[in-house]
């Protein structure tokens, strides 16, 4: 089975690593951005095209792993054609593909990518959709080539499941960025707080969040509080550190 | 060498179990709640007692883990004896046992501990003081039998330590929770979120929570965060969204 790759970016990177490993032919991958498309394309060792009329129209799969803001407009410039077209974004809608051609659907899979990071795809939950059950089957099969974990989902779940991803993801590397620069700030090793950060995660294998949290916040105790935030210079900090731990303690009050 | 526990909580748990598996004879614990002291005595098959006037007064060690605002009583209520007194709180300075007794000092184990959740104190980062160059020893020599990672620190840097874990574990956690509650509110189950938290936690090893950052809030994407914030109704998660959003986005700008 031929796949081209729209985009080379963190994901388009991992995910034709692993589609190709699985034993499918890359046929080709298209980037605007010339930088990154060579890397990826010597990787692959496979042809790479800057020019959207320049891909090629006899493949079977088109997986577009783009920034959410340029899909929309490449699926515009790229000539209708008879494969399926696949896109691997968390918050966009299936339908972004409608009227434009005929066979489309989604691959999300649910992990954050560093491009110079290996990752063991098979671990990583996939979230499918399409829309014909034939080709929901082709996504599912393709999707199983590469990750243990396959999962239907449709866009309208999907969408929270990238909202949560945010919050476990995103948000929890700003958490961990938050510590080590006032480590930083202090003369501490960054790496000091890597076994408290391994150990939070590990914790939510055994316990739920809710089981697990400790610290300051739970019983709101003011005089631990009011010390932290009189550390606190930032006033991103202070006020990132005063909502959380007010939303924590109104959680805990109805426990 | 004969060690007496104030407290019977989470940190006095772990602590204690830890401490006479290198060997050393907890001669006693108190609490001020008998129901969390006779479990804890019945693990360590030692004496326990909830009455300060009962605390046996030839011990070398009195270790205080009790939450920090019942600590300062605490102390007052048990009269002075020649061991040393050891706290484990991290924002607490070690001075709180000034003019009480004259030998003491601290030993912070960095982590987060929960009553039912088993843990390797061995690679758990202690941080240790005392006032006098005899008990830092001591308290070293203590903290070494437990654990590879031992490191002095003075108490005006350790409040930086703690207030760092308050960010890297209490706050990581709760983004955990948030979630976890986003998906089960949409019926996905919760757990489909644990590969993306072990690799969050995963890449902090290899890369800096700088360079791991991913996610729309890095460009300010307002398509997608004005989705998300769409997305969310309760106002604590949107004030959350919002705040940790737009501090990324300013941490990214300058890059």
């Amino acid at each position: 089975m031929k796949v081209v790759f729209i985009g080379a970016g963190n994901v388009a990177t991992h995910l034709s690593l692993a589609i190709r490993q699985a034993g499918f032919t890359i046929a080709q991958i298209y980037s605007r951005n010339e930088k990154s498309v060579v890397p990826l394309a010597d990787k692959l060792q496979t042809n790479w095209t800057t020019d959207t009329n320049n891909i090629v129209k006899d493949a079977d799969i088109y997986i577009f792993s783009l920034k959410d803001d340029a899909l929309e407009s490449i699926i515009t410039q790229i000539p209708a054609n008879p494969g399926c077209w696949i896109h691997t974004a968390g918050s966009i809608p299936m339908d972004i593909f409608d009227g434009h051609v005929s066979r489309y659907g989604v691959l999300y899979p649910l992990q954050t990518f560093s491009k110079n990071r290996a990752i063991d795809f098979t671990q990583i939950p996939c979230f499918i959709e399409a829309n014909s059950s034939s080709d929901e089957e082709l996504i599912y099969n393709i999707a199983s080539c590469i990750s243990t974990d396959v999962r239907i989902l449709p866009s309208e779940k999907r969408k929270y499941l990238h909202l949560a991803a945010v919050f476990a993801c995103n948000f929890t590397n700003y958490m961990y960025t938050l510590a080590e620069k006032i480590l930083e700030d202090h003369n501490i090793p960054g790496e000091t707080i890597i076994p408290l950060i391994d150990e939070t995660a590990a914790k939510i294998h055994s316990l739920t969040p809710a089981q697990a949290q400790t610290g300051p916040a739970i019983r709101y105790d003011q005089h631990v509080i009011r010390k932290h935030l009189d550390l606190l210079k930032n006033p991103d900090m202070k006020d990132i550190y005063q909502i959380i731990s007010k939303s924590i303690h109104k959680a805990y009050i109805h426990e």
